[in-house]
């Protein structure tokens, strides 16, 4: 037989989302009378802003005619896209990020789990705990060595650079799972740490649209120097509910180099060949879909969808504030991160909101040995689905 | 600075379609005035079936009302593709293919590419030469040792089992690039290999659709014993015209057993977890296009789809033999696969032919060195091209 690559055995059996899905569908058929609401895995409840649905339909008629027909694209994304993201997420805050700094692809999810490819195995890793299960996964399996960074409920969770070296960060602000984010003085802190150990920083910026608060920085590339020791990781995923779409993108800047025996490589050109070998471009059609975010009118849709998911997270956080529940995140984030009340454990709370409120949550364990005593809320579903999840949340417990 | 991946420098600059592309702009920017028509590549020109149109503008409008808005999917794709795929691709030929061994993608392309993550480092993998050059450079870049099968002219370029051990062997078969088709007893000499050496077989069956021959297999399914030893991949790039629409699939049945370190397990499993942690599924939209080519009318257009590539075929293959060039392919595969005339290395006929013909091919030195002194032409450009092309191939050299 042929050798598996054994570092798949050192995972947990299954994907954090993956199991859970599993128990809410046992429960579901052992209780087909009760409407479950999933205020769990983060995913988003909204329909696609009409301006991404009349793209997509323009884009599908092109597709029909030979004139119009587009096949192989771009394995980088195509221009328009490039382009739009350029003006739209970064020059338009005076951000110099060009096209060609820039990879569209089907999600931020396979970018952050697939960019490990380009760095050596012997690269120290640093991942915070609690984390998005995906960092530290796709580390796991590529047989490198992982140093956590704890992060505090007296710190707000936020992360700070470690005492110990490492070659490659993963940091995401606004956070998942406790919906923390990163100062400007903080990300500060990380670029200097981070030009020190000669490391580089991997910014997950997923939920960047969800920043309310002035001050804080909406990308890595905001900090001084940030350019030759970062890459960023977008999605469009949370801002415009494609989840089920598709449509990410990351930023390598041409200033940062990588080193291996003695040479050094600019990490858009290794990226560049990575997607040329092993991704062949966004589904145009899709890519279409995105770069309507981009118009006057995209971005007003796009507003009020943020909008009202901010005001989900309102809902939440204030009422469980006020039924006397201890919580943070969900002013500059999407995600609520509630302290177990109790001394329950993260997965006993999931069975018991599940069983007593039927509400699905995401247990904080499931995020790293830090989360336990937390558990994370989103404010994805719908509003009248929010209200009464809070409602019953509260009812369970008092 | 971290460090990058070294293995990547091993690879060849470019990715070979990225430096056609680069020539091809350049003499596109020094001849405005000529028509360059391409042959090269290997994408489509015709427009997506009506069908899968349909399809996906009724997705497209599913995304845009709460009540039928698809978030994130199954990592493995939706069941209404897979059961599709497993009766229409298998069941009715007769292979007992369950839903559940099927896991949809965004191409033939990423899942070759990404298959070798499951697969330990130290595996001796088997490659034919010419082949398409994913296989080889994503191998090299995982750092593992590739033995060489020559695919020579006097077996009409057919792999043979080697007489080396391997633990993973690549097969392509229509292939890409030979134009040549794997015959049920060498298929059948290829899984008596892999029981004997306990060896995986990779098995691209991307252009499973242009075989025209009886008694040619469609599947390595066909062949008895094959399930426990292969993997076989498919498109619908080729198929339905999806090289910029992105979709595809692999199988891997649940018999398909890995070992290390003295535990098994089924790769199936293994190829699931990568999925759920490296990919977050194939656009839903997509997905709907990709089922419509199961339904009676899709069918019948692809069928027609098809029809046109291979009259397309037969036009090169016998408009360059009538003019006394030598060349394989075509029959059961979209790509003819032509010998260089008058001694000239494929670099040598590619500028030849894009500076007297305007016609671009692919020289067969890009898919290995048992490729030198042929050349890859494709039948997927419109009709009126591929006539033309011919006749200025022939003019060129005669």
């Amino acid at each position: 037989m042929a050798f598996f690559n054994e570092n798949y055995t050192k995972l947990s059996e299954s994907y954090l989302f993956a199991t859970i899905e599993q128990r809410v569908s046992a429960y579901k058929k052992a209780n087909p009378d009760k409407k479950v609401i999933s205020l769990g895995i983060g995913d988003v409840t909204k329909p696609l802003p009409k301006t991404c649905l009349d793209a997509m339909h323009a884009a599908v008629d092109e597709m029909g005619h030979a004139e119009t027909f587009r096949g192989y694209g771009p394995y980088e994304g195509y221009a328009f896209l490039r382009d739009a993201i350029s003006e739209g997420d970064y020059k338009s805050r005076g951000i110099d990020i060009a096209s060609d700094e820039i990879f569209v692809s089907d999600g931020a999810k396979g970018d952050t789990g697939n960019i490990g490819d380009i760095f050596a195995q012997d690269n120290i890793v640093a991942i915070t705990d609690p984390v998005y299960p995906v960092y530290i996964d796709t580390n796991v399996m590529a047989h490198r060595t992982v140093k956590i960074i704890p992060c505090k409920e007296e710190n707000g969770f936020a992360p700070l650079p470690p005492s110990f070296h490492a070659d490659i960060v993963y940091l995401c602000s606004p956070n998942n799972p406790t919906g923390s984010v990163l100062s400007k003085p903080q990300l500060e802190a990380w670029v200097a740490y981070a030009k020190e150990n000669q490391a580089v920083i991997l910014y997950d910026a997923a939920y960047e649209r969800f920043i309310s608060e002035d001050g804080i920085p909406h990308s890595i590339f905001e900090i001084e120097g940030a350019k030759s020791c970062a890459i960023e990781f977008r999605s469009f995923s949370k801002t415009a509910g494609f989840t089920g779409t598709r449509c990410g993108y990351c930023v390598i800047p041409k200033d940062l180099m990588l080193t291996a025996g003695g040479e050094t490589a600019p990490a858009n050109k290794l990226w560049l060949r990575h997607q040329s070998t092993k991704y062949n471009g966004t589904s145009y059609i899709i890519q279409r879909g995105a770069a309507a975010i981009f118009t006057p009118e995209g971005r007003k849709e796009v507003t009020e969808l943020i909008d009202s998911y901010r005001e989900n997270a309102r809902v939440i956080r204030e009422g469980l504030l006020a039924a006397g529940f201890s919580c943070t995140g969900g002013v500059n984030a999407p995600y609520i991160w509630l302290k177990c009340p109790k001394g329950l454990t993260s997965w006993q709370l999931f069975d018991e909101l599940l069983n007593k409120a039927s509400v699905v949550g995401t247990p904080g364990a499931g995020f790293g040995e830090m989360g336990e005593g937390f558990f994370r809320l989103t404010s994805f579903g719908s509003h009248a689905d929010t209200v009464e999840a809070v409602k019953r949340i509260e009812a369970a417990f008092h």
